[in-house]
């Protein structure tokens, strides 16, 4: 671990928008010592009148879409256009198993990586999806306070980190591939019905008809929804991060949709429900680890849990007999 | 409270199909007496090695589907058929504001609930979601123990409700209206996609044709989903509880998922895996009531709240600066 600051110095740093100093307060963030995590809180705590003035776009999609590329591309294409100052986070708590976390390798994002008005940040390692979705969540606050105005959180869409990403975001984008066979199988359930936008990625060359026709699919599919809570309906488009073509769409209708949740309220709304949430999911993470760590129920939960899946146990009982060890 | 018995007659009682012991054994699941509570745990605790040999089906739709319609016709078709002896549940959270529960009025269902191989038992009123689904996935247990080889659990698709009961069947049908419009609205986002069989109501008349164009746009939306992990392809199918038609369709569906399902082990494994969801979702309820419960957690929860809304307080602090209060 560097050497600690004083929390003053991670806040004047932040504020007056110094790279290297956010990263270090990050790391704090991320870091599992408590006294790291204290003074980590004491940063938030200090910056958090000062962030909240951004978007939060949440991207997934299945491994092989082009994800990389297109948030590349994407994120070149909204700073070139003067619109925002960008940040790149990374929720992957698979990392470990794959040996790589998905921004971990900073050189797949060349041309983002040295712009100026972009900060790309890997997702952090060794930590549990809860862990993971937490520092992500905080890492969001300090990139806002450092004046990043665009936040794009990054996630594959095959476990349970899409949903943890849907609630930190204002918007939520699917990136899909043409042709609604075999390759959709690895996206979770549930998903599309997350996503305020579809984007159908590689509409180039001999793709390009078959993106087309998938746009079409999907809109029609689309319609079947039930209507979302915002007033909004889901948009699908194609692009092609080769050809840099349709990326303007993708932004007007995520500036569509702002302007039409910031005029209705639901943007607002959205964002307090989602900060309650996290205080709801943060008190239920607390409780559950007390209660996990404690000696007599780890002695006991293994031998419960096989009762209580071969039927041998109720669900209630169990967790009855459980509860009264603490 | 009707006076109590020993464990042993209601077990003895359920274990020989007695009807009325059957219910009373129901009514000292959904009390809130410890006495009664404790009880029920040795009854039920008696009784699980013979339950679980059913079809456990879900069913949701919103109010105007025809769900009462449907349940009694397709009820008195598979008892019919000769196929099950059937038991009807509901969970119902909302009956408490809107002053009935769904199935309440039995004469609703006039001709099953007078049908003996059917059993009927209306949602327990005056508790919580959380109550509601605990003493329904008890009464399943009961249900079966008692010989109900079909178990019915009925849920309006409007709340949170269904994901509890999606968490306890082994086969989820979503009742829809045809014409893909403002009727689906009232559909919470995500039902659809938890959903093993649609079937599109009231295809007769002047609306067969309008039901049938409806199948065919849900059919090729569900193909768009990505596969669930039973292998299963979630099916559209027409039917009319007036005519009576569809209604051996349906029951066809559900009897091919369970040769699919059984064969290939994931009906097994899914019945296991929501065996141990409840054991954890119990724990969880345990937990979080004792904390909410806990003086200086009850003064302090609104202020704090409040705060986190409005971004005064990150919710991580938030979190735990009401932890520490315990």
């Amino acid at each position: 671990m560097a050497k600690r600051f004083p929390a003053e110095t991670y806040v004047n740093g932040i504020l007056s928008g110094d790279r290297v100093l956010l990263s270090r307060a990050i790391t704090l963030v991320e870091s599992k010592l408590l006294q790291d995590q204290e003074l980590a809180q004491e940063v938030i705590a200090a910056v958090l009148p000062h962030a909240g003035n951004s978007v939060r776009i949440g991207i997934t999609g299945v491994p092989g879409v082009g994800k990389s590329t297109f948030i590349e591309a994407f994120g070149n294409y909204v700073i070139a256009q003067g619109y925002k100052k960008l940040a790149v986070l990374a929720i992957d708590p698979t990392s470990q198993r794959t040996g790589g976390s998905i921004l971990g390798d900073k050189t797949r994002m060349d041309s983002l990586s040295v712009n100026p008005n972009a900060f790309i940040r890997p997702s952090p390692a060794g930590k549990s999806l809860g862990g993971v979705t937490r520092s992500t969540r905080e890492t969001i606050i300090l990139c806002e306070a450092a004046g990043f105005d665009a936040i794009i959180v990054e996630t594959v869409g095959v476990g349970q980190s899409e949903t943890a990403v849907h609630a930190m975001v204002d918007f939520f984008l699917l990136l899909m591939l043409a042709g609604a066979g075999d390759e959709l199988q690895g996206i979770k359930r549930g998903i599309m019905e997350m996503a305020d936008a579809i984007a159908i990625t590689k509409a180039d060359g001999t793709n390009a008809d078959k993106a087309k026709a998938a746009r079409a699919e999907y809109q029609n599919a689309l319609h079947l929804y039930p209507m979302s809570q915002s007033g909004w309906l889901p948009q699908v488009s194609v692009c092609s991060a080769l050809q840099q073509t349709g990326l303007d769409t993708i932004w007007n209708i995520i500036a569509e949709y702002l302007t039409l949740t910031q005029g209705n309220g639901y943007f607002e709304k959205k964002r307090r429900d989602q900060n309650l949430q996290w205080m709801y999911e943060a008190i239920r993470q607390g409780l559950e680890e007390n209660f996990y760590a404690h000696q007599q129920v780890k002695e006991k939960l293994t031998t419960i849990t096989e009762q209580v899946k071969t039927g041998q146990k109720s669900a209630f009982a169990a967790a009855h007999e459980l509860l009264r060890l603490v």
